[in-house]
């Protein structure tokens, strides 16, 4: 058996520099959103983000590991044990834990970006946002043609993690293909079979909402109604 | 009686730092805003920025203690004494004074945003901006659901610095649990136990108005309009 | 002849900082976009940024060479030759070449952008954006004034890259004066004869383009309705 | 008689780090924008961004010196001559030297920024922009109530610099309290008595102009029509 603990400070360092460049896009603003890779997969282990800490001064020596149970698991040379230490794991963390075991995740990206904030309420009635029709879909795992239609599910927010977690575990079994969910006025959880992959596919799925969301800004009509004010689009 | 030197040192290189962040942001454009921090609370001390600096430039070093009736202490061996120098802690101060003591904080943090300037006006007739059912909002102190729904009370701008003060005293305790105020057009006021906490209260604060903001520029109307144009959000 | 290895050095190290100051801007997020340059004209072999790499963490080292079928050549003492390393150049390298001939292009950068995406889209059905009387315009190579009208076609997506290469080619010579073209709900391609010639097109289209995009947002009658009620512009 | 060339270091210096400050912003992009100060007043001699550059790559050692006839001096051993050298010093300099001279301003920054080219274009046909009410025109020099009322001139553009420099002597003229204008579809120029109250004044109108241009896309009717579909703003 491994403790994971070599590739453990390797999987600190890139959370913690990740954790810094998404803070400067704002999608971590005033503590929020958690990110988590796998360190062992059976028992699964993961690298955790903890709870209350600013992302723009995250350190890799303050990333945990916990358990599927989201106890902390302290690194010795005897190996892994339960901590007793202060620190405390993002509170989201069986979010994170069930992602990694329902879609074989070896890491989990959550932001609270303005546009996943914003599209997340605007189409919680529909239960999802679709994006269809972008070049840029084609970045997402498996995804080979712009003509894609990625159906992005928005769950009810809720804090109660249990029942967020089976929430969770029911959409993921509905949308198989999905890349990443919306919590409603909450977040994109986004995940890959890497750091380097759930890192692309959250910087593609916030473009993406961006897109949309300022695209609604924009409606046919208002921009054919400047045209004749400001002047004519004819060849 | 200690005079607070030691922690007004410390203190002084955090608000240097948290200054020059805010001013990336956009927060604290051509000289506006003003940050402050206790450094003694009996009698009260506080750290405080001077007036008419470039907050991109902010060193520690020119930061200012002043006494509770906004006056300069100066720092020699002989304890703290009132100053001579030319450096003028911010207009504001009085402010900073009136909220440290009312409100117990051990920080006080003023941001000139675009979204609380818009915000702050197109809002003043109701008196306050509610934010109600985001995540994001357990973040300030005491929030523990979305559910939460904040009151961020609107005041009238004005010139006269002890009119302003009575009014904020007044807002203050009508609204004992808010954790910021708008001056109309002018900007946000929040506020921590200490300077971590405090910017995170201005992150998410300044997060929430701009999400708020943003969504104004959608109506559902023309989230519907536009989808009839650009594809169908159906599963 | 020469085997441009000198001038290719150079020319990936230029390629590697572009494509880190893009990153920032967010118009090569998620692995999207690729840049080129040319080492050698005949036979024409080009500097070419790699498939499926971070644009904000491209290394100079990364960057490929291949020659007008877009097959990698391998560059060791015994002069250029082809590879049979791992890494793939960009599924667009046939774009590249084509623009590289047909324009006598030195460099051409592609990128995708918030609002290219969005006016590829929006003003796809009239075949192009109407760009003129904006001061900006004259950064463009042979532009000496702001009543110039740039007129940026837009071509339809497709996965067919010899099928896009062709119709680039028929657009290209019907715009013979076209400083560069996007591709719907893809993204913008700019050239230049040389990388900071190119860079700058690119830079000034994506200003027009946002300038254009946010003004669309903003009807005339909206701006006088909100004059009357926030205030009169009248002198 | 002093040559300046002292100063001229100095100033060179602190020219080329706001060019690089305000390239971070996105205010000069493409080469475009420019930026000066005086070095000496009588005879007058202005340090002058040169024509053609990338702002964000603008080194001290690019900047010129100009006379009131935008003839480079050069600097050496026996003071000041007329420079042979081929780097050409912003087409606009009889700009600046207009209104270092009718202002006495002693630095004029331009700029060209997403809001100001936007709208310098919408009131046009009003003669200029009123910004009045907000805290931040407090920054401006000589300004000392948020009731101000700020009336930025927009002068129409040319490519003719005499016909332009006249345009702006006139508008000098009748709007005497003035700290910028607009030049329509182009930019912002605003001074200062010395580099560091003319970067002032350009970051508080930047931000004034994005304000209002912000505010313009959410009209009140459409504010009350979000919050019935989002929530109420009641107390």
């Amino acid at each position: 058996m491994s403790d994971g603990s070599d590739s453990f400070a390797q999987i600190a360092l890139s959370l913690a520099s990740i954790a810094g460049e998404f803070h400067l896009h704002g999608w971590l603003m005033g503590t929020s959103g958690n990110l988590s890779a796998v360190v062992n997969r059976d028992p699964l282990h993961l690298a955790m983000s903890p709870s209350g800490v600013d992302k723009g001064e995250l350190s890799h020596a303050q990333i945990l590991m916990i358990d599927e149970h989201a106890q902390i698991i302290v690194i010795d040379e005897q190996g892994p044990a339960v901590s007793d230490q202060p620190a405390k794991p993002s509170d989201e963390s069986p979010l994170h834990v069930r992602i990694a075991k329902e879609r074989g995740a070896g890491a989990v990206l959550h932001t609270h970006s303005i546009w996943n904030t914003i599209l997340s309420d605007l189409y919680a009635a529909d239960g999802g946002v679709a994006i269809e029709g972008y070049e840029m879909l084609k970045g997402l795992q498996g995804v080979s043609t712009h003509l894609h239609r990625e159906w992005l599910p928005i769950i009810e927010n809720s804090q109660d993690m249990s029942t967020l977690a089976n929430s969770i575990s029911e959409v993921l079994k509905q949308h198989e293909h999905a890349h990443g969910f919306l919590l409603r006025r909450h977040g994109l959880y986004s995940w890959g079979k890497d750091l380097a992959q759930a890192k692309r596919h959250v910087e593609i799925l916030e473009f993406l909402l961006e897109a949309l969301g300022r695209t609604l800004m924009i409606s046919r009509q208002t921009a054919r109604r400047v045209d004749d004010g400001f002047g004519h689009n004819h060849r």
